[in-house]
């Protein structure tokens, strides 16, 4: 298909919509951010009602191409990777890129529960008491668990010299990571300065990534949208806590 | 390939390796429950440390087939539906089923979070307070809204006559989604009552799963192990509460 691709997000915040605007950016694709144009976001509440052609969406992000309408953040760049060329081409590269994808996936939805423990349904300050104690527990114990396993894997990585998650090239794995490296940095400055010495390889993958000719260019659009505090990564002061040594 | 599948999961629970057990049972799969074997949490703990011959998994479950090592329930499903003839052949259905099962994960970790709201290195006792309030929240909002949400996917599903999730016969989907309903139901008895005039479809759904001559073998078994409080689905009398009307 060379139909252009559609993608349907909230057109005020990163979210799990820019896991696949960097795909989309980085794979040099045709593609139109439908929410951030004119009319676009009666044309995402419309879809998230009818599904419109395909499965109807649980919720965004939702990318649209040709007669396919695929949700699920994961999904989507398991679609796309292949089409980008932003994936290996055997399938068990596919399978491994899919699983740290959905490992990614695992990490992204605690680090929002953080500010967000007791439920979306309930404003962050109606749950601070909830949020320390959450983000006590994701900060000592989750986020370094976490970090040390994907640093890990990038070490195990032989192909790539250590410099890849999956494979011996860039794929939207390495492109999600660097999403989750910066987003990490923005909502807890502390936590991951002091990871700093224990994440060398994943800080040199999200270097890279943010060197790349098209990732450089699209960060400093204004396709790009700032972290801010209605989105997945948010700073609060009193977050912004130390993990035990 | 046609070696034996080996799956990797801890031996006392259903957990999320369920989903993959009910798969491979319903597809008449050659396969084996390591960790339930003399020996085999050893195995387990090793495949944890090591990824042996494929990229080191997070976390389990995890299966075994040739020489790939999958990790990630959803995924693990992905790979086993066409080679169980447990979802349809074409693209769009394939990533409409492994969509709706990336729902259901998400739809299984708020279940599993109702008691664990602060995080999984504290015990249920050590999060109380949080747990009712989260369980609120749960039973109020999100419960109604994920099962509206397949109820209505199922109704939408003419081609099977709104008696399957997807395409026209039965996929690992349903089975996933029976999971789901009979784990709520013993988690959440007195809330799932009551919304039992709004999951009609999903109720009949469940039973027709339960009645199917491999699934019913099964469930009779001693393979499947009972529900109990160590588990994603867990029975705490003061997390039983009855949604808004």
């Amino acid at each position: 298909m060379s139909e252009r691709y559609e993608l349907l997000y909230w057109p005020s915040i990163q979210g799990r919509g820019e896991f696949v605007r960097l795909s989309l950016e980085e794979g040099g694709a045709d593609y139109v951010d439908v929410a951030r144009q004119s009319g676009g976001m009666k044309a995402l509440r419309g879809m998230l009602e009818s599904g419109d052609g395909g499965l109807m969406p649980y919720a965004p992000p939702i990318l649209r191409h040709g007669d396919l309408v695929i949700a699920q953040t994961a999904n989507i760049l398991m679609y796309l990777g292949p089409r980008l060329s932003l994936v290996p081409d055997d399938e068990k590269s596919r399978l491994g890129a899919h699983q740290l994808e959905l490992t990614i996936t695992d990490l992204v939805k605690e680090a929002h529960d953080t500010h967000h423990p007791v439920g979306s349904s309930l404003y962050y300050e109606d749950q601070k008491p909830e949020a320390k104690r959450y983000t006590r527990q994701f900060v000592h114990h989750r986020l370094p668990k976490y970090l040390g396993y994907f640093e890990r894997v990038l070490e195990q990585n032989r192909d790539s010299g250590g410099n890849h998650l999956v494979g011996s090239g860039p794929s939207y794995v390495d492109l999600s990571m660097f999403q989750v490296m910066v987003g990490l940095d923005y909502a807890f400055p502390k936590a991951m300065k002091k990871l700093a010495s224990r994440t060398k390889r994943l800080r040199a993958l999200a270097g890279r990534v943010a060197e790349r000719p098209r990732i450089a260019a699209y960060l400093d659009s204004d396709r790009r949208l700032p972290f801010n505090e209605d989105g997945i990564f948010r700073r609060y002061a009193e977050l912004d806590i130390e993990p035990a040594d």
